[in-house]
């Protein structure tokens, strides 16, 4: 059984091996220059714990996990673009380093890569795993589809985006455990299981994400509160706020969205205290959380095997609130 | 054995059925926009055919074609984004249309959809099959990036254009074939040999197409011809002028280039003429021809059963000059 970071540890090793040939060199400079990046790859290694949960990890179980996380990357480069942002992890996003069309071709390759190592494992569940897989990939560009429409509307209820963050962000999670889980033969029950834990445990992330965003301490968060609330980003707190505010601080909220006062962050922080915004999203965190983890306690195997899973759900939701 | 448009006619039918769901609406009726303007569907009809040569057409066939045509729509959807194409067929391209982002995802999701697609068929040669799916599609991105970096070059040599149009345009001709044959259960050998003469038939295609961009009957042709060259476009025409032309008329060419006369393309067409690359076009168009169909003759099946494919080189490569 290894940890988060023993298996982190040791697919960056081997993902930092060449995944492209040489040329031609202005498209294979920009997949190579975003792969070095970095990242702290979250879903490969899910799918490598969700494999031995069932059984030692299986030398298909890695190429999965490269596929997942190839495929992860063309999202990011490809979101970049869309999203127009200048930075991805303190450094130049691809397009802005090399223009937007090596930029989407860059993205486009990358998929196939991903395609390419799935190819890699045992033929009796490839139809499955691509089943999957292509599923899921179909959900994540759906739900970059909805956040972009989100940002066009005025409000947008909980529930429809709860649909978008599960799309965009949670069924990846889910889908690279039950990977893992596929390969290490567990039945179709607990692969449910497996997928459910990794759905829930996306949710419960980014609500936190979108707690630490307003509330969280930019020393241990790594950078300035307040990015989404000036960006009038729509997020867990803004659309509950929105919903459940009385009309006067619903009319304030509105009009603090319009403005750029100088006093906008704390204004709004400030209505989202007096209502309890702050302690909504921390009770809702949990509630995912623990949902997650049940999923996870009824998976039938011995309860020592999920040990490291317990212990990754507690290093990505509960840190540095 | 059925002919070109039989297949064609029947393969638009199946295809024109639901591709994708209803929602997201503002990703869903892009795709669905850019599947209704049609197309010759060559790339799919050249899988049925490829499969054909070999038996009654499979279901499985059906499939991989499917998946190559939508395939070939991903890529028609992201070269229009990167070339910024208004029109596509008569139409608005999808980025015109729904906007870059959207545009940008309904490609995406298409290339996801051949995957479904192509997971379709029977599990024993989905690996042969997505191993040759993927490094044509990783191919056709090189050919695509390779001619975006020929257009901010001054000069390009001959192979080096062959080699971009081999990747750009040839390569899915001949892995559509090589998909019908494979699930045909042709072996290693007829697999090269129809291969090679989807590879030869791309590149006696793009000869012609270049052909008649200058040379072309209008009316027959379906555009005004001259079109490339007042776009200052690299063709097998133009790269072999600047190769072969006299210094004197090198450096006409080179002048009229960087101009906009009014005459522009009846002098280029003029020195073409007198530099005989219009015949030169002609020849070279013909060999590879010759090519294509000396790699279809060895294919070691009943000559009668080549007759379909021998009528759609024919098709494809001597109308309308």
């Amino acid at each position: 059984m290894h940890s988060f970071s023993d298996l982190s540890a040791q697919f960056n090793q081997q993902f930092s091996a060449k995944q492209f040939p040489d040329t031609p060199a202005n498209l294979y400079q920009a997949t190579d220059y975003f792969l070095q990046i970095g990242g702290k790859r979250i879903r490969p290694v899910l799918c490598l714990l969700g494999n031995e949960l069932f059984e030692p990890i299986k030398a298909d179980a890695w190429s999965a996990a490269t596929a997942i996380e190839l495929f992860h990357n063309f999202t990011l480069i490809h979101d970049d673009i869309m999203d127009k942002a200048p930075l991805r992890r303190g450094m130049q996003t691809v397009h802005t380093r090399y223009g937007d069309n090596t930029a989407l071709l860059a993205g486009d390759v990358m998929m196939i890569q991903a395609y390419h190592w799935l190819n890699k494992v045992n033929a009796n569940y490839l139809p499955s795993l691509l089943q999957l897989f292509n599923r899921t990939a179909t959900e994540v560009c759906e739900g970059q589809q909805l956040d972009m429409d989100f940002e066009s509307r005025q409000e947008v209820q909980l529930d429809e985006y709860l649909h978008m963050i599960k799309l965009k962000t949670s069924v990846l999670l889910a889908c690279a455990l039950q990977m893992g889980a596929l390969i290490g033969g567990a039945g179709q029950r607990n692969q449910e299981l497996i997928y459910s834990f990794g759905l829930q445990l996306g949710l419960a992330f980014q609500v936190q994400d979108d707690y630490l965003d307003a509330f969280g301490d930019p020393q241990k968060f790594g950078k300035q509160t307040g990015g989404d609330i000036l960006a009038n980003k729509k997020t867990f707190l803004l659309i509950h706020a929105l919903a459940s505010v009385s009309p006067t601080e619903k009319q304030e909220l509105q009009t603090l969205l319009a403005s750029t006062a100088a006093d906008k962050v704390e204004r709004v922080l400030k209505i989202y205290k007096n209502s309890g915004v702050d302690q909504w999203a921390l009770s809702l965190k949990q509630q995912l959380l623990d949902k997650a983890l049940d999923n996870l306690e009824q998976i039938a195997v011995l309860s020592a095997r999920k040990e490291p899973l317990r212990e990754l759900a507690a290093y990505l939701i509960q840190r540095e609130v």
